[in-house]
């Protein structure tokens, strides 16, 4: 069945070109899509010709507008109501569409959203939520970012997001939950992770609480979800991404500053390129903005088309799999199961 | 000059023999310590002999006594009176030694030296600092998991610890401060950064307050101290220490996993081996309890022989340098710069 999506043309370091690449990359992979691209129609007409068989399913609609990549959100929010970024996700709120993506500025994405989305059932607060290559497995966490300071319940929320996604998108039948902390015994952290994490206990299945965990098992993949606020959730992100391009880059350097790395490199080059492929940022690129009234996926700005496809491909396997469905389900039945718990920490 | 320095004999994974041979190699690079060790005087003197030299400068006291490396630190602070790690604070309190060393369960150690030493005069909280070995340059970074909640004056005060440490223990003439956030605009955060970042941009020489930065500026190495609540510190280290161990691994994988991949790795080598002494996290061992009235130094727990020395060489260099009486004197400026703007903010 046909499923379209909207695009922000405009938003990315490398847009529109990189956005229209990654669209016919993720057709050839993906015949069913179908796309309304929103930009300036000057710079996709030519880009879209080089495509055929995207251009047969793409419609554009034309906006001189962009949110630029260091707007405030707030102004963005204000001045950008004709902008391609927010075209976009008002064709997700008109039904128009199913989905929409954006390599463009995360906070006025994350800003229209809420505003023009409005958020699931149940759910207070929609956070940011990626997907982390850890040694052992693909590893969800949330919130990324969206909300700087978090009370239990919202981390709760986040937990119930994150077991729907894994479930749904990285088809793990029974997702264990992570709580992020800086101990894993029980009377570690602030009065926030404690709280939740007897909530979290007190959840009925599919919510699996695995219990408190470190930074180090984040990267050893201990569980399939990790909840943290997004202060956390953010530094924890940009550190491990940071790490990693620096291992990367000395690497590189190794092997190119003197003749015997070069030999070095080129017999070794088989094992060495698929440790690369294993870390390429591309295949992880796309963070969900999970508890929405709608499905929105943000690219990573500096993505190339490979990297965009990818998030394409995340937001069709989101509306495919009923996801916001089914977190609205899940977070009824664990909201029935807290209120007595809720009702005696009261009384 | 020599200078006694107290070793908890008993704490690490590989303890005592580590903790001996440690101080071995620590007396080989500086023949001006001297130490007493406290532990188990029947493990530790076999131990001793195989170092004559050290031994000739190494006193031992008896205790049977240890803090178990999982033990809760309220427990070991009631229980533990007669332990190597109390003794060893015990004796940095009465002056008889300059500086302690331990290599055992963290919390239990700053718990212990938070109740026996004190704080310095205008310090609130002591942080746990240390060292990250950044793109650029090496970065001190507090706090690290003392005290998972910190208010603005705290962050204020470990940005004056740490400006401390970077001149006194690295060198560096003019460091600048950065402020650990979800992004670097002035309107990122919460409160309690948005408040400290207002603060230290009102401070005085030496402290030079560069904004905030991401969890990317500190692996790059944008600025020189990295301030941060010790929930964020701790989550940021071990991310890092986790993915630094997940590259360093599958680097090994992919070099031992088939024979091109060892040829390469031999061909390669002098290059793979001068990056994998850079990034040695024995180079980088020792998390220094700054803002304590004595001088205590914690050891990786895991670390060997070579890391422990790492250790001993940073409690010998915050003693000569006096990094406690540099702290109290360029807090007693600060305060007194802060303290109209405090009036300020009061009426």
């Amino acid at each position: 069945m046909s499923l379209l999506i909207a695009l922000d043309a405009m938003g990315g370091d490398a847009a529109p070109a990189m956005v229209v690449d990654g669209a016919a990359l993720a057709l050839a992979a993906d015949p069913e899509l179908r796309f309304v691209l929103f930009g300036d129609e000057a710079r996709l007409r030519p880009l879209l010709a080089r495509h055929p068989g995207l251009r047969a399913v793409a419609e554009v609609v034309h906006t001189p507008d962009a949110v630029a990549a260091d707007a405030k959100p707030s102004l963005a929010l204000r001045q950008g109501r004709t902008s391609s970024m927010r075209l976009a996700i008002d064709a997700v709120k008109d039904g128009r569409v199913a989905a929409a993506v954006s390599a463009g500025n995360t906070g006025a994405l994350m800003a229209m959203a809420k505003v023009v989305l409005r958020t699931l059932p149940g759910i207070d607060r929609p956070a940011i939520c990626g997907v982390f290559p850890s040694r052992s497995r693909p590893v969800v966490i949330l919130d990324l970012g969206a909300n700087v300071a978090c009370d239990a319940p919202t981390l709760v929320q986040f937990a119930v997001m994150g077991t729907v996604f894994a479930r749904a998108i990285l088809g793990i039948e029974q997702p264990t939950i992570g709580l992020l902390n800086v101990g894993t015994e029980e009377l570690k952290g602030d009065d926030v992770v404690r709280a939740a994490a007897a909530m979290l206990k007190a959840s009925p299945p599919p919510i699996r609480f695995g219990g408190f965990i470190e930074g180090t098992d984040l990267v050893e993949g201990s569980v399939d979800v990790v909840v943290t606020d997004g202060f956390t959730g953010n530094v924890a992100l940009k550190i491990a991404e940071g790490v990693a391009r620096m291992f990367r880059d000395s690497l590189k350097e190794a092997f190119t500053s003197s003749l015997r790395g070069r030999l070095g490199y080129l017999v070794a080059k088989p094992a060495l390129v698929a440790l690369r492929e294993r870390f390429d940022p591309r295949r992880h690129n796309g963070a969900m903005f999970l508890g929405l009234n709608g499905v929105v996926v943000k690219s990573h700005g500096g993505t190339d088309a490979l990297g965009f496809s990818h998030a394409i491909k995340v937001a069709a396997d989101l509306v495919r799999q009923g996801t916001n469905a089914r977190i609205t389900e899940e977070m009824r039945a664990v909201r029935h199961a807290l209120e007595p718990a809720s009702r005696a920490a009261v009384s």
